[in-house]
């Protein structure tokens, strides 16, 4: 038994799970998931049973010797990790690396909230451009200078934002499957990012199992 | 010359700038400030000259080799903070206090909309009660059963979140400026915590400032 377990939502539209149960997986941190599924009369009562916030993900860790040992929000499960396991380098090593990863992972937890209704994260869309509201094109935008920035500058050449997986990728894979869903042609370096994540292992484990999930199309993003 | 500059907004209701602000007077940690002004027909313009968001705050450190020496997002800034200046323990040294106290700074940091915009800081305001809608009322009682949780768990029978002044406590600093404006009659250790955030020089430097500030009175949080 691992002595951690993740507690998170759907796998087709759930997008904040995604992000620490990707880190896990690709930084292989070995861990049990409990899918709460969202959407239903009894969603509500079941969250609160599993999570002080009622919001998924949460992250449980047994020997954390703390409020029944729970981690919550996405980017403090991410910070925990790094905190756990320096040796994973879920933050960049280089200061000042690092202030633009976390810079760039905080203007994702709080942020582009147009591109995120707009372009509701959905592993089982057909795929198809979607234009989005002009709030929504300047927040792509935004993303896409983002994600350039982070690669010239710390990327070294590789298909990650800071030369290896980071948190800054976990906070931004969901990101990722709405560019691929949604964005139709892509610049080619948006293109390069965009296919380097989804090929992945864990990601695709994890559109494997969205594939899976018996439940019908859901609606808007949670 | 300081080697840090923060660009703020108005220190009458920019509740984002006061979080770093705070901090770094708080810990004692040199910087030169620069003000924004908010709400004006040049404002836009004006933000888009020093920030990669078009938002307050952000912290310039010049010997930072990396965007112009730029850190944006306010839980970002307190992280770059906390890494440069790990003597100043801006998040408590216990990593299951650690963990909380990122858990609760995350959760402010994207959370309690219906208390920020139902309660907009505004240091002039005469203190009244203003009660909430039902979300944002559920949301007051969260903040109060955290910044609990926190002190029962991590307070030391001091005043703050964590025994001493943390990054949590400059997250919630604002929240504890709306309590006092708006919150009317609050149960006793939610005055106590609120009395003691207001109390430190830092905060009373602030409040001082913003009663000098000669805008007329704002509208809506920002």
């Amino acid at each position: 038994m691992s002595e951690f377990t993740l507690y998170i939502g759907n796998k087709c539209f759930s997008s904040w799970s995604l992000r620490p149960w990707v880190a896990m997986r690709h930084l292989e941190i070995p861990f049990e998931e409990v899918l709460v599924r969202l959407r239903t009369p009894e969603t509500a009562a079941n969250l609160a049973n599993v999570s002080p916030t009622g919001q998924v993900p949460v992250l449980v860790h047994k020997p954390l010797n703390h409020t029944g040992g729970m981690v919550w929000e996405t980017l403090s499960i991410l910070e925990y990790l790094a905190d756990l396991f320096p040796e994973k380098k879920l933050w960049p090593a280089d200061i000042g690396a690092r202030a633009l990863a976390r810079s760039a992972a905080t203007e994702m937890h709080s942020g582009f909230r147009e591109v995120r209704y707009g372009w509701p994260m959905n592993l089982r869309r057909p795929k198809g451009h979607k234009p989005l509201d002009a709030e929504g094109e300047a927040q792509r935008a935004r993303i896409e200078a983002l994600w350039r920035e982070c690669r010239e500058k710390h990327g070294k050449g590789g298909p990650f934002l800071f030369g290896h997986f980071t948190a800054a990728d976990a906070m931004y894979a969901p990101v990722v499957t709405r560019f691929d869903t949604y964005g139709g042609d892509l610049a080619p370096d948006t293109r390069a990012y965009v296919d380097a994540i989804l090929a992945l292992p864990a990601m695709r484990q994890w559109y494997a199992e969205a594939a899976k999930e018996p439940w019908p199309e859901p609606g808007p993003d949670e």
